[in-house]
């Protein structure tokens, strides 16, 4: 989708950034400056505001932030971008990210352009992709213990010893498979690039309705990566006499420990995380940039 | 989808098998009196006259008897079925594979059974699945030289001797990368069990709407297999100094010679294939005993 | 080697099994009954004085077990293995593993036929297979902190999150890669068709003088398993800047946090470990029923 | 070894290319410019000449070549130096690589600073790796119809079509297993990081003394590559019942048609190539920049 607004195709801007990291700093600062050239209202929460100091703007919590936005922009690397996703998620608020340092996998823009790329994105000149992410949720018994959303993956998992964790797959409610892995990797098309693909998973095209399992470890080599609809409903249960500490973790950074017999369900969010991108974006350009693919000579 | 008619679910069914193959020749002349005393009108190919002997029944050839039936029973293993498929698709009719000897990945019917089961079908007791097929055409220059459809794949390989051969992969008309492999694997999901796994594809559910890519053997281990919509046209081009000998194939049964420059290009077919299992087919069944996944104990 | 001596090939025997599976009591109970019936002397320490009760047979301390024994059965899974592997090597005391429950790749005896293996062993009748074994130290700064052996592998991995440890790896002083991953396996030929194998590695045939190293989840695709002499000397270092919490394991079994800049070191011990096999001990009858390789029909 | 000899270290030397190709006339002028400043013998073969025009320098075969020189030059790509190793191995003349275009897994001199490089070799200052390959026959019943020596690989393979070959592996007379494949690798050190590497195989230190078996795109996912030792005697054996045509190739040059029953027999060749490389050769070095492992920061 590429909109071509004559005025402003965004008038309140929220920008988040990774607390704590003084390294975007400059970045943030010029960013901030750029924004209010350009008559957009600015929010900030508590991410930027450490990095900002006093009195250089009104701070307001995450999700008063998140509400009033039109548009977020996120300033940091891969980590920063997925907490962010999670938190605009439900709020369908459109998310750029400023990369700073190498470039990842979401086509964010570098601090070097950013204010030429974000000049044309208020000037409504821009891509949008839709991406899908996962809920995850925990049952122990009856009971929900705790759900969370991934953008790129849930990961079941061993921790804390090299032994391997034991559980049953369930998809839509049929059983696929029991596994003695490390642990398994259930990944979005946009995770598919992550996590996933160095256990051995495929690349899956970003915009595909398909959820991919990805085996870390497996003890049965024909335990093989298997993508299934988006739409399916993919349950892990951590076999009763597993005796492995096991952990479930969302994109890397919500963990939640786990005992035999507990459930992990997941399924596709229905509401989709809006990604603004650069006209002009391909996909394919930043896989072979990432990926070492070669170019055309 | 399940059918619970009471009258015949099917009146006229067309009988195909692997020609010549007189290991086949007990299995099908039981399947044809089974039938005949079922009130169906049966109908058989040069396939299956052969192994029937003189004046067993009227013989007809392969384009009358996918006219006249609305029911075919494909007595082989997959090859004969890959076969079948590419002939039926046309006409819708549906199939249903009798597979002697192993297990395959299609569910197919075992002879020790097939009286009981097809009974089953006949009874309207079945699940239809639908399953996409693929569609590739060669061209040279502006010409079309060839084009044929595919079930489990379209492969493009060198040939001949132990080199790899050079060509660039095109998705909805964006270059995505040049490679230097031993081939290429364009796989349905229904492919994803054969040869694609084999080169390191992943499993794909059999109803989803995707195409999977996989490099086989590339030189540059970066060259992962991708998976895109099923709706992507996908253009396969030899690379102009590609001096090792290319081809084609289909199904690993259809194959052309290819030149430098020569493009394949890639679609999906619109109509699907019908394929009848039994009531109670389960995929993730065939997995586990095909890839010897563990069982719950 | 065949060993076919007339006399008792060995007269003084320890028994080691896993202290505490009381569905080991049985085996051991019956493997004592025997070994008293054949007029040699039976060690047992206290691993297997649990299971057979209170005056079954004098108990000693594992050291003067394996001090006075010329044979040592142990009885268990693998872990048990690797655990009484460790702690005979010293001594040079050859082992034979009683396997309860399935086939291990030790080509232990099953407890259905292990009185009459037992015999032939001790007439004489037996394969003697020399396996080596690694030596691990970490070092902080200039101290040595730990040292542990290991029949199966030394594994350098993150643990407590899904978060990928750097660190760089030294061949003989020279340095070959710096590696993003979750972990790196460090395996004997014996440990080949263990973890390492999960992770993508080769089998190397037990005999073979070489170490694999097996990058477990590489960020990179191209940091493939690399095959290298047994004499070498491999240094792992973890990266001053890495965060995620670094853990070294031997055999999954002796554990040891890490500390950016700790190094761990791995040689070849000089002494192996005399693995006795029953006469006719196939290899690779073992990897074809394990790994599920076709038998010749 | 590393020489450090006063008097010329080499006084006949050969020099070697590619027949016919053009893009290597300069450079292979240049080299012979340069040593015949050097007061070193010269000798060249038909491959040489073709390039060099007539009156240049005196024709030999490559036969006298190889007895006459002590010391080879091959001007070319991979393809070059693999034929010209085959032919240098038996007179034991050590080889050195100069490698127009992109850097190679040899540790060959680029012509840009080759008369720097050549001086030093020329000096006594060079590094001499030995490096051994592999002997390959085909037996037809008890006639050997070929034999040919190979650097990186011989492979056995399905050719001209895309379908699976069926053989047997023995090693040492020992039945290793049955296999359904396109083909297997049988490697060197040196060819791990050629096809085998692509098929799935792990690297091998150069000169360990042990040998790869990569099987290509194997119908049993079980079927993982296997490392053995280098005085193992290997033999496949084309299945009777295979009806795809099967082809052996020796380093992708020489190739043999393979019928059913045919066996191939692979050892060790007893002598190794002495492969010439500039002091400070840095075998990981060479793995970082080819298969674009990290560096370290």
């Amino acid at each position: 989708m590429t909109g071509t607004h004559s005025t402003p195709a965004f008038k309140t801007i929220g920008v988040i950034t990774k607390p704590g990291d003084q390294r975007l700093a400059d970045t943030v600062q010029g960013l901030l400056s750029h924004l209010r050239s350009r008559q957009v209202k600015v929010l900030v929460d508590e991410s930027a505001a450490e990095l900002l100091g006093p009195e250089a703007c009104p701070v307001h919590p995450r999700s008063r932030l998140v509400s009033e936005c039109d548009l977020a922009l996120v300033v940091g690397g891969d980590g920063t971008l997925l907490h962010a996703a999670r938190s605009l998620l439900d709020a369908s608020v459109p998310m750029v990210g400023i990369n700073r340092g190498r470039l990842g996998f979401l086509a964010d823009i570098s601090p070097e352009d950013m204010t030429e790329r974000i000049d044309e994105i208020l000037a409504g000149r821009y891509n949008e992709d839709r991406r899908f992410m996962l809920q995850g949720q925990v049952f122990r018994a009856e009971d929900c213990l705790m759900r969370s959303d991934a953008f790129n993956d849930v990961v079941v998992h061993a921790h804390g010893m090299v032994r391997m964790i034991e559980f049953d797959t369930m998809i839509d409610g049929r059983f696929m498979n029991s596994q003695l892995a490390d642990g398994l990797v259930i990944s979005t098309p946009t995770g598919s690039t992550a996590y996933a693909l160095s256990g051995g998973g495929p690349v899956v095209y970003p915009t595909l309705e398909a959820i991919c399992l990805v085996p870390i470890c497996p003890h049965t080599l024909g335990n093989r990566p298997i993508v299934v609809h988006s739409g399916s409903r993919i349950e892990i249960r951590i076999r009763a006499h597993n005796s492995v500490p096991a952990m479930v973790s969302f994109d890397g950074q919500v963990n939640h420990e786990l005992e035999p017999e507990d459930r992990i369900v997941i399924t596709r969010r229905e509401r989709q995380l809006r990604l603004i991108q650069p006209p002009g974006f391909d996909y394919f350009q930043i896989l072979r940039a990432k990926l070492k693919w070669s170019e055309r000579p």
